[in-house]
């Protein structure tokens, strides 16, 4: 087990009818507040009135920022910024899905930074300063609303980038299994698998003796597999919703880190597809990984077949290595095909001229991406080419 | 899964040698401290020396208590809040295990109070304010380095009484496995069983659909489960040690109890054991629960036998539910006696009138314990007499 710092600070608040707490929770912070979202489903839903409507019992002035998109865009970051600027606003609330959050966790390391927030991005230097934000979640996975991380996408220049900071992490989240019942069963599938990839992204380590935090990560990842399938056929289940709804918040919000590191290459790798294709983020994953497991497993047969073992039930004594990853591969192509996702990159037509430019963007900043094994260009460029094939 | 709330910001940093940050955590808050300790076991090691040095590196000034036994006393608790009250002090770090930092949240919150403090433990009134505290770790189980709850024990009256609040939640501490390692093999299994009982507690809930927080319990109690033998086998392993630490951390810092209510009747009567007699806590729980899963199993059958199949992996397959109960109190019973706990209460010499003044003493604030089911004083009378017998 490794050294490890843990904190988060974030105060959930879980439940039936939960959002209409956001005035009093907001207003423990500011009175003056930009309010982000995305396109027209919260109004249809009459989730925009009970927001508006909690914020003015509690006096909140607000600002509206509509307009987010999935992979969202730095052109409305910025305009983010001047709405606060020009309006003295000193809380972003993000009310949507990990597009929504992220785009208000953009805005708010831009406002007290005199610079370009894009040289966040490109680690030109590091945020000190972000106003508070606070989050009512209406989509599933990325698990931006307990957690230090965010990207977003330049769409100009087809670039999509991160950066992970304490200093947005939301001071809280609403989590009201509820408002996610809308989300159809194609964006609760990639939602769900977003959230799976931030488990086996920790999960898959060369660190040994993490046997406390493994265990909490095949918690999660059953509570996934098992709920997802369940909550698409039953799309209004309170239950089923609040399953996947916390174990994606658990997912994403460090405690699954601690002791441990993690590879991110298949993170790293979808991030170059998303910005590029116009894909989702849960499907461009789906798209890659079980062809990651395929080129990776020889660093360290044992921890696949552990995931295969514990996580999808396979019984694998008697299986020498190759044919035992092969199985386990095999497994989570079987749980993407259930929940209606593609298993491969076919349906891209990616050439290998392609494939390699996609391959040296993605190291931009690192000669190597992942941890379980190192991958430099010619590995990801390949490893790409593989998941192009059908299978 | 019921609503909740869940914010937990204290900062954990973990690992080999971390105790020498000691200093640049505390000066984060205060240059004015009062060091609370035990007996003589952090000068024999160096914990001491290495501590003061770190707080002198930072110009911090601080007052020392030693003295703290375990089943922690109000008398010294009076004492730390005169000190800090006569010299100025506004922060209270904790180096030690569980009595010592449940005697620094009691003095945290008795020095800005103008009453006894004791009023918080009689539910006289709640604290609303508390002196922000730290801690450095040396003995597992407790929990209380990560958790708004502590006890102590009135030793004139024989009461030993609790109360639960967020603000005693440390802002920081430290866990050091190596810091463990002189941790005798009986104090490692009374650490390791409180832990566990800390999972059991909430796991055993009559609550439904908790699936997410079902399977991070049996994580942490597969962990305890399987390390607490082998670091009492190989004391100085840092790996096993760091295991249990953490896991013992997670089962009470309150994510555990996300969206379930927990039973807690073994800790009440057990606080009610430990205050008449000199047991450690962690035996006294092991002397109660499988006594408990006997007599209350008929209540939920079915989540007694997930608890066999998946934490102890018993194959219950083909048994009724009195017989498959059985088999699960039994393999607690065995995993007691592996660690060398007792199993049962029959060394104590307990009669029928002492056994209804306890359940009676037990009962003082409210008419019956326990959610799983709950117990009359005459259900606790005859737990603890079936408790008393030999097994």
């Amino acid at each position: 087990m490794l050294n490890f710092t843990f904190q988060n600070p974030c105060k959930i608040v879980f439940g039936k009818d939960e959002q209409k707490q956001v005035g009093k929770l907001v207003k423990e912070y500011s009175s003056h507040v930009l309010m982000v979202y995305g396109r027209n489903s919260i109004k249809t839903s009459g989730l925009y009135d009970q927001i508006c409507d909690s914020l003015k019992a509690e006096g909140i002035e607000y600002v509206e920022l509509p307009g987010v998109k999935g992979n969202p865009e730095m052109d409305l970051v910025y305009e983010g910024i001047d709405l606060c600027r020009k309006n003295g606003l000193d809380f972003v609330l993000a009310v949507g899905g990990g597009s929504v959050i992220d785009t208000s966790k953009a805005i708010s390391v831009g406002v007290p930074y005199d610079g370009d927030v894009w040289d966040f991005y490109l680690r030109k230097c590091k945020p000190t300063k972000a106003l508070p934000i606070g989050t009512v979640l209406t989509v599933v996975g990325a698990g931006s609303e307990m957690s230090c991380s965010n990207v977003v996408t330049k769409a100009d220049e087809k670039l999509k980038r991160d950066f992970d900071n304490q200093i947005i992490i939301p001071r809280f989240s609403i989590l009201n299994p509820e408002l996610t019942y809308t989300v159809s069963s194609y964006q609760t599938a990639c939602g769900s698998f977003d959230a799976l990839t931030h488990v086996m992204e920790r999960y898959f380590t060369q660190v040994e003796h993490t046997d406390v935090t493994d265990r909490l990560c095949e918690g999660l990842m059953k509570t996934i597999i098992a709920f997802t399938p369940l909550a698409q056929q039953n799309p209004d289940n309170y239950d089923y919703r609040a399953e996947i709804m916390w174990a994606a918040t658990l997912a994403q919000n460090n405690l699954m880190s601690t002791g441990r590191d993690g590879d991110w290459a298949c993170h790293k790798i979808e991030h170059e597809l998303s910005g590029e294709f116009d894909i989702a983020h849960g499907e461009g994953l789906a798209m890659l990984f079980p062809t990651w497991i395929r080129y990776v497993y020889k660093s360290n047969p044992e921890r696949i077949r552990q995931f295969g073992r514990r996580v999808f039930d396979i019984d694998l004594a008697g299986y020498d290595d190759d044919v035992a990853c092969l199985k386990v591969a095999e497994a989570l192509e079987d749980f993407e095909k259930k929940i209606g996702l593609k298993t491969d990159m076919s349906s891209l037509g990616i050439d290998e001229a392609t494939a390699r430019m996609l391959a040296e963007r993605c190291c931009w900043n690192a000669p190597t991406k992942g941890k379980f094994r190192k991958l430099d260009p010619t590995d990801i460029a390949e490893l790409l080419m593989q998941a192009a094939k059908v299978r």
